[in-house]
């Protein structure tokens, strides 16, 4: 039972008093802080900038493999590129399709062509069968779910475990119900919750016996190599585990640097089997002519290879950790006694993932709002942006400087405060 | 009558196996040549290469709009960018909408969101509608024509006049049959035959009467400053013409640097009334966090202006000038005088249209194929890739040097009297 649980009406009057009080002094401070997105700050950003020097007036952008990076073709992107994604997302070159700036774009494209022109073991076009359902491990990162709801996909929320998503519900729907056409997975210290999928999850997955023959997964490893500590997490690779069954046309993997150089000028790419490549070549062409090849061979100079890429992220956890630490031991000192909350103490990605006592998530949001601290909506983190219990909060402590990020999460755990006492008066 | 048509069998017998003879020496060569594409040549990208010196690491890259590039966010664009690409579309920057690196993906994207959201204006998306129909000026942009046919639209072909297309056409179609969602249109320097639609033609397009409120000109003004001579075609703006009566929603604009900075990493602009850009913002949200700003910033920093894009045009038109001069002088000195075809002198873009006898250009294509001289496909001016008098070829002579360029049309030139005497012998 929490502190606060403990208390008589009269003293939880009391407590409200004290806190509006506390509250009411915070809001005069007219404070304008954002913690909502998941956006590096600009020092991590400043890291990159010598990208910008790799390719100047004087050096040829002919690549390696002798093609002249500034010109049409290529459609699929650089060899060198490919190549360096391949490591990244630890499969073959030519199981890699480099795109444009943005992993997103790929993933919502993906699901536009499924609706316009199927997948290679379809009957149809999604677009052309009656009824189409995504599984939705939830928590999970909204903007999955907004391209479901914009494309007229149903979504079945699915509950998150310490070890992934609940598997046993993913099997009984993907193995049962041809209507199943996709899942959203973010395998690797997943948004919002910093879960690293279990080798045993992994494996579960790779042995999916999926109803329909155009069910994909879409493996959507954003934070591959964003740790936050010195013993990184360990994702079994899912394109290993599927080709050990012959399974490897089920899976679309997404990468992209957006997180490693430049937010709105990264890199994203592409990973599937060759028989998905062949499908994806045919109507990309349709598309477009080719993408950045330039910006590719920016980041292919800058970053050489893998462990160039490792190398780099040292300095973004350098960056990352202090946020991440302060907001941890602010709610610990804050909340920690009270128990009226629990939070994940993530070792890598980009947010920390928040539960309220049941229905005072969006109170607590609001609140923070008011005061001038933006936090993602409540119910983001779930299908149609409805949180069951009204109780996730995303916490994205990047993007604010580290006195920024103090103010803030005091303000976050004041109005945490504030809703529960409100909550537990109302009962 | 052309000077074959005069000829006797057996004179054209004699001069088939002349014909012959010199084409099999000229195969014997084992030449590989390509004026397939409108590709610019690695001269033409040079003339871009200061480019990368405007964003080194020492530069700030928070725009004078105080935005930092290198993030997430601002998804219609840098207000710089707008503002450039505002002047270069003779609109205003509100009504512009940068996006990725590719007016051709912009377009893909534009039928891709008609089918899936509609338009303002429409009763349901398109691709809940039962029949649609695009209308195509013809000869066309292939690619133009391939979006259509993915998409399953079916296509009507219009005939091209000096002055665009045949518009009283155009308006019986758009006015009459609501089924009819769309025309592309290329309005300065058509693909391939270099049309610029004349003040009269842009003014009966700002006064179509759709019968479909969700019916769009698809106006890719992919040359408007690509001119070939100091009297620049001159195009009336159909953004103007259609604010003059209200039509202005009626309209979308694609333009992009493609063939002004770099081919494969350039910048692509949306143009369109405030009230489909409304729409646009709201769907294209679904898709991605924002575009590359870094590259817009780029450009920006590079042109400045619309006068920095202009004299850097004359730079491109110095390169292309003499490849459209060698092409034009070539066939005329060899095919002048036999009149067995025509061919356009345009005053702008990327391409030569020729024409040869009636059922003749596949076996053109074909036999310069065979000798190392690569066309684009025979009928991919047309929809479907039918060219119902099979007469016309495309010419790209932007990418050879002009001594690959001479060699390329030399047999280009031959192959046609080949192809005609071969023809003629059938008949």
């Amino acid at each position: 039972m929490s502190r606060y649980q403990a208390m008589s009406k009269d003293e939880l009057s009391q407590e409200l008093t004290a806190l509006r009080q506390a509250y009411h002094e915070k809001k005069a401070l007219g404070l304008s802080l954002d913690m909502s997105r998941g956006k590096p700050s600009a020092e991590q950003l400043d890291l990159s900038m010598g990208m910008l020097d790799v390719l100047k007036s004087t050096d040829s952008l002919v690549t390696k493999s002798g093609i002249d990076a500034r010109n049409y073709g290529q459609l699929e992107g650089l060899p060198e590129a490919r190549q360096l994604f391949a490591e990244l997302m630890g499969i073959e070159p030519d199981e890699v399709f480099i795109c444009g700036n943005s992993s997103l774009n790929m993933m919502y494209d993906t699901v536009s062509r499924g609706m316009v022109f199927g997948f290679p073991g379809g009957t149809k076009p999604w677009g052309k069968q009656q009824k189409l359902k995504f599984l939705c491990p939830a928590p999970g990162y909204d903007r999955h779910f907004a391209i479901c709801e914009v494309f007229g996909i149903q979504m079945i929320t699915i509950p998150m475990t310490p070890e992934g998503p609940d598997m046993n519900l993913v099997e009984s729907w993907v193995n049962n119900d041809d209507t199943v056409k996709g899942i959203w997975c973010v395998p690797q210290y997943s948004n919002p919750e910093g879960i690293t999928y279990s080798d045993e999850t992994v494996r579960r997955f790779a042995n999916l016996k999926p109803a329909a023959g155009d069910f994909r997964i879409f493996w959507d490893n954003a934070y591959c190599v964003h740790h936050l500590t010195d013993q990184p997490a360990h994702l079994l690779n899912l394109m290993d585990e599927c080709k050990k069954v012959g399974s490897e046309d089920m899976v679309i993997m997404f990468s992209s640097t957006s997180k490693i150089s430049f937010s709105g000028a990264g890199v994203a790419a592409i990973g599937c089997s060759r028989t998905n490549m062949a499908a994806l070549e045919r109507v990309i062409a349709m598309q477009v002519i080719s993408f950045d090849k330039m910006n590719q061979l920016r980041h292919v100079r800058f970053f050489k290879n893998l462990d160039g890429i490792k190398a780099h992220m040292e300095k973004h956890r350098a960056l990352l950790k202090p946020r991440f630490d302060m907001v941890t031991t602010t709610l610990w000192n804050e909340l920690g006694d009270l128990e009226i909350a629990n939070w994940t103490n993530p070792k890598g990605g980009y947010f920390i993932s928040l539960d309220t006592m049941d229905g005072c998530a969006t109170r607590v949001v609001s609140l923070c709002r008011e005061a001038g601290v933006k936090l993602t909506d409540a119910g983001a983190t779930f299908p149609y942006g409805k949180d069951p219990r009204d109780r996730n909060i995303r916490i994205a402590p990047s993007y604010p400087t580290l006195d920024e990020l103090q103010k803030a999460t005091d303000i976050l755990c004041l109005c945490v405060k504030l809703a529960t006492v409100e909550k537990l008066l109302e009962e």
